[in-house]
């Protein structure tokens, strides 16, 4: 079940260990689940308890330290030797008096690394402030260092069957988004919609089936398309509404963005030219990525072209991605944002989302992309415009029996 | 769009001061999004950045501190006056010089918060190790006090509302059970069985739609019935396979948990053997329940009837649930497990999952139930028995196209 030949993770920990030895780290604990994943394969829904990979700077491979009922999730995703995964029992999960770190001190003690210095994730989501609290009473010779995004930043370019992975999501992403669409109608209810979506997202392609997405997709409409991440309702689509649709196919945790804009009958005059100059700044943003220039000078295109217009817009227009887990599927690296000096290399993958939010409206037209050799290449494959459906075709939906369907113009 | 009326909002406040006043705490910042959502109504998939509500003993209403873009789903979603929505700007999101708690620290020395017991959820997922150091940094003169659980443990008793909710997420997990049950058979890719009970999920019924669950659906087979937390594959079913599906129905953010086995034709005289010692350790686990009566008793009752079978399991049988946000639909307060002397209260409401896994199979068959005055309830109604599909009627499927059906024996 490992994803990965063998050669892949060895050079992932030999750059990773390349990071270590410049800051001066021995022993680096990795409690994010996307970089434990990327160190170790492994894969598993358990990162609602403490639980890591732990990365010696002298010794050839890692441990994983899990709770006892997930060792054999271990066993089966990672390609570490049986006896470098080491449970811990189940008292220790949600214990008011146990912690799980205590027991990795332990373990890191009997190992003879309490005197190190050690890195860990400090900005990491699954590692809290009563982990590091308790990590530090357990080894109180050891020293401590931040290591947050010391793997994300090796993560940052992608291998060729990363990139493999990543294309897949962008056909599972293709798919999915052509469904809600075609799902979205007067008098359809929100929740109908993306059950729709998540049922092409899991189910995927003949070939390959789809992996759940870090973030849910997101579809706020009317009055809400002001308020990016609030998720669905049992609401009903109202004539007119406009529809943001934000999701990602995913496969083998890979991900693959898309954004798009749906109006259910006609569009307003202001809401299409709003559009074009979305999608204008998208395309000049685009044309321009290539290697060799940096993330602010890719949002200054963006921010030039719809200055022009008039319009001005604060906050970052995208951002690196790849492998993740919830809640977010962005790798926090690399922002396409003015102050971002990040030089853009082959094979880095980025989800460029130029929304425009105004009180009571807004545009979202995204796309992913790869950075080739001489520019880049967008990822899927999909009409990069205002979408109307055509609220003409109300009849029974053979596929589901409940949905009425809209065509995409 | 707030889900409870403003009274349940400040009883809520109420008993959640009185903790406050019996710790010594001051200030609590909120950090759990459960939590957050439990005092402010704040409902969005925004938690991949640092937010907060903030509850100040002297002060009626909280505040919201987060995200710019997310200031418009904060008033929308809260019942908070719109200035005590509090954003701060794009520039701190994902940086590797401000951090969001800076913005935090600021604003609580403008309001004179600064010399005060400050409380913080040391152990919820979304409080780094890094959120901490900061505010620290930012308030020299605050005394710190660890806050974890506070708020969980005054969510344990649910209210009329939102037993309400529970049992609409228990009407959800009934189809999508009964669904996913149906579309299990050989040769059929586990992704398009999840990707149907997704469909489910999120359609809800014509009445009321469904919510994301904090955990994805988890469908081990085969073997994989020993990794309960690894994730869907498209690999597909075979004869003989036996397949846990563990998923939750959810409404408004409230969850119902359930939990079966599912054999793929006739199932082993083994299995079917474990399967009854299951049922009825569950039974009489769940006959035991009634007001008054700890935790640890009910486990036992279920250690009691296993270990007539010969058979000693180690871990906690089951955990309060309810509200939450993904990635878990546990509460952290109350474990059906031994040691733990929390008392049963009418309108508590656990998941009880009895698993009992070997190396290479298992059987988990779980229920949901609220404490009732006088016993418990069981919030799903669906069969409690090992199920098996009768593998023979390899029909199209007049909904999807490509699922053959099984039948529910």
């Amino acid at each position: 079940m490992v994803s990965f030949e063998l050669r892949e993770f060895q050079e992932r920990i030999q750059r990773t260990k390349r990071r270590m030895i410049e800051q001066g780290i021995d022993v680096l604990l990795i409690t994010d689940p996307a970089n434990m994943n990327y160190i170790s394969g492994y894969d598993g829904w358990s990162f609602y308890v403490d639980q890591m990979v732990v990365l010696i700077i002298d010794e050839e491979q890692p441990l994983w330290i899990g709770r006892k009922m997930d060792a054999n999730g271990a066993k089966a995703t990672t390609w570490l030797y049986h006896e470098n995964i080491i449970p811990y029992s189940d008292d220790y999960v949600h214990s008011s008096t146990k912690h799980p770190m205590d027991f990795v001190a332990e373990i890191l003690v009997q190992i003879g690394q309490g005197n190190r210095t050690i890195g860990v994730e400090m900005g990491a989501y699954y590692f809290t402030a009563l982990a590091y609290e308790r990590l530090k009473q357990g080894l109180p010779n050891a020293k401590w260092k931040d290591a947050t995004l010391l793997i994300n930043h090796v993560r940052i370019i992608k291998s060729p069957q990363e990139i493999e992975y990543i294309r897949k999501a962008a056909k599972i992403v293709e798919k999915a988004m052509k469904k809600g669409i075609e799902a979205i109608a007067e008098g359809v209810r929100e929740c109908d919609v993306v059950a729709e979506i998540y049922q092409k997202l899991i189910s995927g392609t003949p070939e390959f089936g789809g992996d759940y997405p870090a973030i849910v997709p997101m579809l706020p409409s009317g009055e809400n398309t002001s308020t990016p991440h609030l998720t669905w309702t049992d609401k009903k689509y109202r004539n007119k509404d406009m529809v943001i649709i934000e999701l990602a196919g995913c496969y083998k945790r890979y991900h693959a963005p898309l954004a798009r804009t749906v109006s259910i009958g006609p569009p307003s005059e202001q809401m299409k030219d709003l559009s074009k100059v979305v999608v204008e700044g998208l395309n000049n943003a685009l044309d321009f990525v290539k290697p060799g220039v940096t993330c602010e000078e890719v949002e200054e295109v963006w921010r030039n072209t719809i200055s022009k217009y008039g319009i001005i817009k604060d906050s970052r227009i995208g951002y690196s991605m790849g492998l993740n887990y919830p809640p977010d599927w962005g790798e926090h690296t690399a922002s396409i944002r003015n102050g971002d000096k990040t030089v853009l290399k082959p094979n880095m993958t980025f989800h460029m989302i130029p929304g425009i939010w105004y009180d009571d409206h807004g545009v979202e037209i995204s796309e992913s992309f790869l950075v080739t050799d001489k520019g880049c290449e967008v990822l899927a494959d999909f009409p990069r415009e205002l979408i109307t459906t055509q609220n003409l075709m109300v009849v029974g939906n053979m596929e589901t029996g409940t949905i009425p369907h809209g065509e995409i113009s």
